[in-house]
């Protein structure tokens, strides 16, 4: 029997030509061989999904078309209208997410998973997050609109008025950073669910719920959290100190595989000078202490900024509330899992490890059921 | 960088307590250190139940105040009500359950996991499942009933009178065999989700999602489908033997782990000649021939019946309508995938193993992007 890998660390769970996290060289590298630094300055989020999806940038009538398909995808079934109208309008966003997503990629018989419907669900990913947070504004709902493009439409949809093209592009540039990323958890489970011959809405109901943990998707409002409490850069050297002093974790600083400054991260921080600019230099100098001080007390960990820290600054420039920050990152990944969930089913094989019995030797204790 | 484990088979993937599956002598040992065939004649589900949950079968008073809670626990949220009510009743029977069971447990807030909210959850899934069979056939719901245990309020429900002592007794022994058997695919897609850090609801929902799949939960549905296509012990020869030359896969045989026939199987065999006289002779006659054209075209494999072949025979003679057969694969397993995110929250660590990248080269290819 092989030893136990806790978290699966070095374990390798699949062969992906989806994106791959060359984490000693602190590259990012997504389908085809893209750098990420190279397609977010440029790409619209549908041009990376359709990316991710087909190993192949679109030509001019492949994105037309791909628009129109995901323009389609925006409206809800009764289903899911059903489900997000009876909801608590004060419940958690993911999970209204989770709920609505499940209503409204529901079918009458078991099918394999499609491009048509990898479409479908990122393309209804804004709707339901935008929906969600009007009513828990207490504000009408909005309808898509056709003629944006898949960031625009969010902006549109959450507040009701056309976005600036700025603002758009900093959330389009979100999108695209996010997309994909290697085995992380949210991912893999949806590739432990495909294993089983299961469906494409239960694979993203299930990373839906992957994501919504705060060792994971959740770390970008933790993050922000992280920098509400510092309050401003003369504030960093205090609050910092204090809370390594009572043993508080830094969110927004470390990864599992990154061993260098996460490119995501980079981007994200040259992007957040203009969006953000305030919240850019209360992050920065958060940065610069947390950094020292993580070197300090640990000069042997790999401390670098991951991509929650500045995704949660240029987040906020983009006018989205924190309580949507995991919320925007499954509308982004949503392209990435169902890129890899399609991939898997070249070779379908149920994923099921081993585990290690700790408990007592079996059949000694006697059974000691209550009579009946 | 280690091999790639397709399946991850014989990766340990976590320690436990909570079952064991001792392929190799074919045995099953639920928490304690008890062999499934001592409790499965006796022992009722809320019993197994507890056991998985607390490690100790419960006193007389333990048991009576779990009955309570789960009682307590068998009323939809309004959430959850609306949510099934805007279904089309045609709907796949696991997608209302994924759906209702997210909605049901929605929270305002992301929270850990807890006893209470496994009790809460195992108890609901007979109401939904119910609920949603009663509308698909043009009925009115069936409310649950307090003085009922778990199996018998399940039939109650389904169909508005109270079953026999018999038929209610065999729906238990299925709940009770089937409640937990190690790291079964979507036990571990539930240990991955709450290894993020998400809430016990995302952890069943996405648990629902991977036991969908015709690999895993599905796979009793397939093994009823193959006993109808062979309709009688006398067609068993003929239809089998042209299955075979068709290379069709016989639904009910074989499994990663059992190396000897799985004792869930041989408990379930026998209680199918009392349940389902007439189908247990069609499947007995389908096992036995189908066993040996196994065993001819591949005698390096271990082909013995799986758990699912003669548990589509007992849930038919107990009155379960197969479409429903994954469903009550859930409402047992439920117990089992709580009682492992329990267990995994005493030492969380995020799981994300690692992939190979097989795509080209980074960086090599100019970015081709449409123009605008």
């Amino acid at each position: 029997m092989p030893e136990f890998s806790p978290g699966l660390e070095g374990v390798v769970a699949a062969e992906t030509e989806v994106s791959e996290v060359d984490g000693a060289n602190g590259r990012l590298i997504y389908r085809g061989g893209y750098l990420i630094e190279d397609l977010a300055p440029v790409a619209t989020f549908e041009e990376v999904a359709y990316l991710l999806w087909h190993g192949e940038l679109p030509t001019e009538a492949e994105l037309e078309a791909l628009k129109h398909q995901m323009a389609a995808g925006r409206r809800l079934t009764d289903a899911a209208r059903g489900a997000l109208e009876s909801s608590d309008p004060a419940t958690s966003p993911m999970d209204i997410l989770r709920t609505v997503v499940s209503a409204q990629g529901s079918s009458k018989a078991l099918t394999k998973p499609t491009l048509e419907e990898a479409i479908a669900l990122a393309a209804v990913f804004p709707t339901i997050v935008a929906a969600g947070w009007r009513r828990s504004q207490g504000h009408e709902v909005v309808k898509p609109r056709d003629d944006l493009g898949h960031a625009a439409n969010l902006l549109w949809m959450m507040e009701g008025k056309e976005p600036s093209a700025d603002r758009a592009r900093w959330v389009e540039s979100y999108l695209v950073l996010l997309a994909d990323h290697g085995l992380n958890a949210s991912t893999f489970t949806g590739r432990v669910i495909a294993s089983t011959g299961s469906d494409l809405t239960s694979c993203v109901v299930g990373a839906i719920g992957a994501l919504k943990g705060a060792a994971h998707g959740g770390a970008t409002f933790a993050a922000r959290t992280l920098l509400d409490k510092v309050g401003s850069a003369d504030n960093a050297e205090k609050w910092l100190t204090e809370a390594h002093d009572r043993n508080e974790r830094f969110a927004g600083f470390g990864h599992r595989v990154y061993r260098t400054y996460d490119p995501r991260a980079r981007i994200l921080r040259d992007l957040a000078k203009v969006a953000a600019p305030e919240l850019h230099r209360t992050a920065a100098r958060t940065e610069e202490v947390a950094l020292r001080i993580l070197h300090e007390a640990h000069p042997e960990r790999p401390n670098a900024t991951n991509v929650d820290f500045w995704a949660s600054v240029v987040l906020t420039g983009a006018g989205i509330p924190k309580e949507l920050f995991t919320c925007l990152f499954a509308t982004s990944r949503v392209s990435g899992w169902t890129a890899h969930v399609l991939e898997a089913m070249k070779d379908l094989r149920i994923i099921r490890p081993a585990s290690v019995w700790i408990g007592p030797e079996p059949g000694k204790k006697p059974l000691a059921l209550v009579k009946r």
